[in-house]
């Protein structure tokens, strides 16, 4: 027979991962908006937003309510605690979708830059990214998320190159540089999303084992940046 | 007499205290070594952002174990919450000192770009940000949490500002755009840090009152975004 609090815990995960359905929604919608040069997309990633704050509201408001009548230990303990941070980096990445529709407005006013440069293929790498992790925490799948720490470095490399192209690009055509400088904003709001995304499968490995792989991991990045 | 929970709770709070002096450091190496272009200041910020990073896990170490053995209620289990989520914004201020480092030494392996704008001002904004929001925390003043929210409009004004100025600068000097976008970067940096300031003043306000403010205000900030 399931225990009471092991309802409570299910009931938690599935808030969770509603509000990170949302996410992903708002995050393919800006993108969309984009790469369509759709305003009503953009507009919608607003609406999405309005839901994914109750959202955050919601889930912290369990967390703390599990903690003060459950009193929890051990796994189940790390479950919640895990649940708060994710919570948090899920309703960032709504932000980062917000500002992503934000730059993508202006963008689609004004004449567009050739190419969108990697920017369709860095949306595909992130939206996996944020796919996996979220399968991770449901299938409490410490693999997968480490396969995200992996996937990050792609992401990162990605985002350096659309920086490049686009600089080089604006170089010979300074008119285009408020058109760029969009574009490279909308690529670190990616890049955002992805640590976001990290910083989730960080916490679900956490979550499964108990282990802090946080700086582990973030020095050898920190370390490949500077190399 | 103070109740054995008290003490742990006030060694929580300084240990946290203690991880917000390393971040304010962090900040000041990162934007002094761009005033005065001095390379051993950034190398400094790495030097302290792994001390943040072991600090981070430390704090977490603690609120789990505080959690735990104490299995705490109301006022002391919102406390501890609230740390939760201000040590992973704490870290996350560290980062991007750390990014700001890493574009500042870029900044200065080449010509500057005649004056750094309005950065130095935006620098002096978000350092009182920081450090009001930790007062804010050790004091328990939602007042002062409060007034952190307000300065948060005027470190974004600045950041327009500055995007501004460098766009107009590099539309007619394009050989600057590498130079310009460092700058840009720069003030997108300080503003994550604004917003990080602005999460943890929202958090001290839940921890003190146990009102949950976030939406609201930032509905209200997302609104003036869009006027």
């Amino acid at each position: 027979m399931e225990r009471h609090f092991d309802v409570s815990l299910r009931e938690l995960k599935e808030q969770l991962v509603g509000m990170a359905g949302l996410v992903e929604r708002a995050i393919e919608c800006a993108t969309l908006g984009l790469v369509q040069r759709d305003r009503a997309l953009m507009t919608q990633v607003h609406e999405i937003e309005k839901k994914i704050n109750e959202a955050h509201i919601a889930v912290d408001d369990s967390c703390v309510k599990l903690l003060a009548l459950q009193q929890p230990l051990a796994a189940d303990l790390r479950l919640i605690v895990a649940t708060i941070k994710i919570n948090t980096d899920l309703e960032r990445m709504g932000d980062q979708a917000v500002n992503i529709a934000g730059n993508a407005t202006r963008y689609i006013s004004a004449e567009p830059l050739k190419p969108l440069v990697d920017l369709p293929r860095m949306f595909e790498e992130v939206r996996v990214m944020v796919r996996e992790t979220i399968d991770s925490f449901v299938r409490t799948d410490a693999q997968l998320a480490r396969e995200v720490l992996r996937r990050d470095d792609l992401v990162d490399g990605l985002k350096n190159k659309i920086f490049r192209d686009v600089l080089e690009h604006v170089k010979i055509n300074a008119g285009d540089i408020e058109q760029g400088l969009n574009l490279i904003l909308i690529a670190r709001n990616l890049e955002r999303i992805g640590d976001h995304a990290t910083n989730i499968a960080e916490d679900v490995i956490f979550a499964i084992s108990g282990e802090d792989i946080r700086h582990s991991a973030r020095i050898e990045t920190i370390k490949q940046a500077l190399t």
